[in-house]
């Protein structure tokens, strides 16, 4: 079975590396003529658009911005589902909100085709050393035929559920990342202005109620987590700007279903601030400079 | 060595317990008879006041509801600074404010006494297995003369730094862990109006960034977590008033040093919100009620 | 000159009543043909679409519930720029975001067309009694053109610029509308639970700084105001719903210019959670319910 | 009657200056005395403690700082309840919590004297010009004996109820004040950043439902309301540090009794915010500065 890829971004490219060590054969497509050069350099083969791929590929694979871009590439003219046959299943990686997924899982269900909503988790490190969770969204059937080849770029393959439960997962999981960053932040500035030395009270909460993956894996403070961004000036990991494109998602879902998210607008609030001092191309973890720099 | 213990409630009758089982001889003092006359039943020796307990200890301990209690027990006519000999340590571990902890080491130490801050965590629970967390603050090696007792009622002991370090961190562990569980029930609330399963949200969050002890250990939606509260109709753990209690200590700490919490802000507010609708028994991840109860 | 009206609502309905007294002529359209019919035994003509009351007309009046209706009813096949003529002006009375105003705007400019933002306040009761305020966003010109039109049917007509800053000032004003409502709800709730007669907390705030709007016309406390919402069991007024509509609006505004909105953000928060509760349908000072019904 | 005055700050001296203008006997006292001497050059006569004070006078005013000095002066050896004879009206202006209010009037009657609590609005502009705002909590025949001395300082002399209500008045009024306030200052900027010029968009929230004290009279925005501080470099008025403390006030009185105040409790740590990066000094409507200063 030949795999078809889609958007060859910082997550794209990687994973299509991975796939192609694994042994696959595997058609790409980018709008970035340099990024489809660096996957044919690699091995791959090109085509000449999102459809092309589709007519070509068992599975096609999509890793794309925004809900925006994912609407255009499979339903344009020369997109996914005009060339996909029968059997080829879809598969899309991209994080958007639920409703647009489940809206493109019952387009492609009109057209006979089969669609799923698979976000990914981990980050460029992830992607590259295959290591990426994937939040997936979709029957039984239809994950079970996906899982072996999702395990060539991803160490965990969560099954979340039916169609759209992949992104509710991813959206859910990474605002309560927002929430526990900023929370880790309020602290860690709070313990230290208090003069507890950051890395015993990041120590002492790890072993106990406050612990979460803020605190004992991607700490905020600098020198706490040496591998964290925080202990890097900051460089990214993932940007402030891309938590709060997924906090943004995470808060307007809730408003679809009216459900109040109290903290979650407040840490909202906080990375817009946070931006508009200019730290949005930073790591998430700069939120804790509302708390420090003063 | 003799071990004075004042403050038996909740927390200070299984500790004396624990200290009677590893046969240390224990002087007991409490406002409450029927509390001494169990101590009394399990080992203990009653004295008639504070001051007589630390008279006859090489080691006092005290744990008591706040920081008014603290005061009065340590510096009244009758109190413990009236009784312990030169030699004798003071060791507080009730959860009380930074600033109070370290105005009682420096009256001690006016004194010519010794007193550490070493509140703890763990609840009832923990009290009665002998797992407690100590967090201690005191100098080095007046932490290496307690170490050893504490070791009896507790599996991790860490020396936070110097006196008052103790109270910082226990307020910021737990303004960590109220604003993560109220953001853990915002999203579980929020996954579940979504669609997806409590259980397989919860799982793909506790292997993901979002994971939290709030998630993975003491999840609030019922059912999630076999053991937690939330799957035995939100029986106390710890409740809501004291989570309230021990917030209000630390954005009152925040407060004298100018430094802003907001989400912590949030949640205190959230949790009084809580307690007002009459929830303020339960336990404190019944914060999920505000997202769901409507 | 002819005056054409799409959107026969609760507010276009007594709109077009008080054109029709000034002895206007008035066409309108609308897709329930029950308004249609009453309006025209008001007095108005009845076309068959928004081109055909477009064709007919000087000048083109539109009020409709959302910024979908709106590029609906202005860009379809059979809508107002498929029918207009080079010197009909067309006026939005719509509450939208300030983005698809201006891309309106632009829309009907390609078109030859000239359009203005015109979005009211002042509820049902203005738009019966003729005492609406308008605010405006259009060139200079175009403003003194509409003007004489706009004060049959309001009492202020207030110029805020040029396209799209009607839409601007309109939802500023009432996301402070939100907050202040909010706000006033904490503080009278706080007086009243303080043993303090919410009739006097009110008369000596109406003096002093905490002076607003919804203190001194609109107290949500019942029988501080007697003809407030409040006072007659929160019978709307502008609704609960209607207030997070134009919350949302400005929130999102907000954040395609990256500016933080943090008591904004939390407002839209508990009016989420006062509907989630079932009081959407009541008058948006119902928010007292938050701080009252425990 | 004599009048005595303890506590001659910004506040108290030009309140004195106003009795004596009126042709008052003024008893003074002042811990500093540069104080006392400007206060005895413009007629008044110096007691040497406060208890002196009271000792000459039939009816004694306090201006002073927080709880801990009202108490210290009303309650030490030589303070005013000390000397005050059977007939002396004791008038606390200081803004304190309603607890301690409460707790001195019940102290004071224990002693056979009347204590009525009424704090003060309107600034040194208002003590200098005799137009304060004074929120009385005393029994009507206690109100009735005050009022004409008051007359001779403010302009309106609220009656707010019983003992403690004048304190309950002036921490409600200046929350609403705290939140109206940083409300405005979010949709000026708001307003300003989606291009509407700031003063058209204050003109029009002013008669609109948005109006508010912070809107129509201290606008944040420079240049809007000429006489602001906003329009002075925020030259105070009343300082952001004054508005934390009347906050803090407000929002531990809501804690006693169980009360959220989810927008005080935010514009609380947005001051705290605010005066944390150095704004302390300037007046309280540089709250916008958060919104601008990026």
């Amino acid at each position: 079975m030949r795999v078809g890829f889609i958007g060859l971004g910082n997550m794209g490219a990687p994973m299509v590396a991975n796939l192609l060590k694994a042994g696959l054969a595997v058609i790409v497509f980018d709008i970035n003529p340099a990024a489809v050069a660096a996957a044919v350099a690699g091995g791959a083969v090109a085509a000449g658009s999102a459809k092309d791929v589709a007519a070509q590929s068992g599975l096609v694979l999509t890793t794309l911005p925004s809900p925006r871009h994912v609407k255009q590439v499979y339903l344009a003219e020369d997109g996914i589902l005009a060339g996909a046959g029968k059997d080829t299943v879809l598969v899309d990686c991209s994080t958007i909100d639920p409703q647009t997924a489940r809206e493109l899982v019952s387009a492609a269900a009109a057209n006979g085709r089969q669609m799923v909503d698979a976000p990914i988790s981990g980050g460029t490190l992830g992607a590259q050393a295959g290591t990426l969770t994937f939040m997936v969204g979709a029957e039984a059937d239809l994950f079970a035929r996906i899982e072996p080849v999702l395990k060539h770029m991803g160490k965990n393959i969560i099954h979340c559920g039916g169609p759209g439960s992949g992104q509710v997962v991813k959206i859910c999981n990474n605002l309560l990342l927002a929430i526990s960053m900023t929370g880790t932040s309020e602290v860690m500035a709070l313990g230290a202005r208090l003069g507890v030395d950051p890395k015993v009270l990041a120590s002492a909460i790890n072993t106990s109620s406050g612990r979460c993956f803020s605190s004992d894996t991607m700490n905020p403070w600098p020198g706490v987590s040496p591998n964290a961004p925080a202990s890097h000036g900051y460089a990214p990991g993932g940007t402030a700007e891309i938590m709060l494109k997924d906090i943004n998602l995470a808060v307007d879902a809730a408003r679809e279903v009216k459900q109040p998210v109290m903290l979650g607008a407040a840490s909202q609030q906080l990375y817009q601030m946070l931006i508009a001092r200019g730290w949005g191309e930073k790591d998430l973890s700069a939120i804790i400079q509302l708390y420090r720099d003063q």
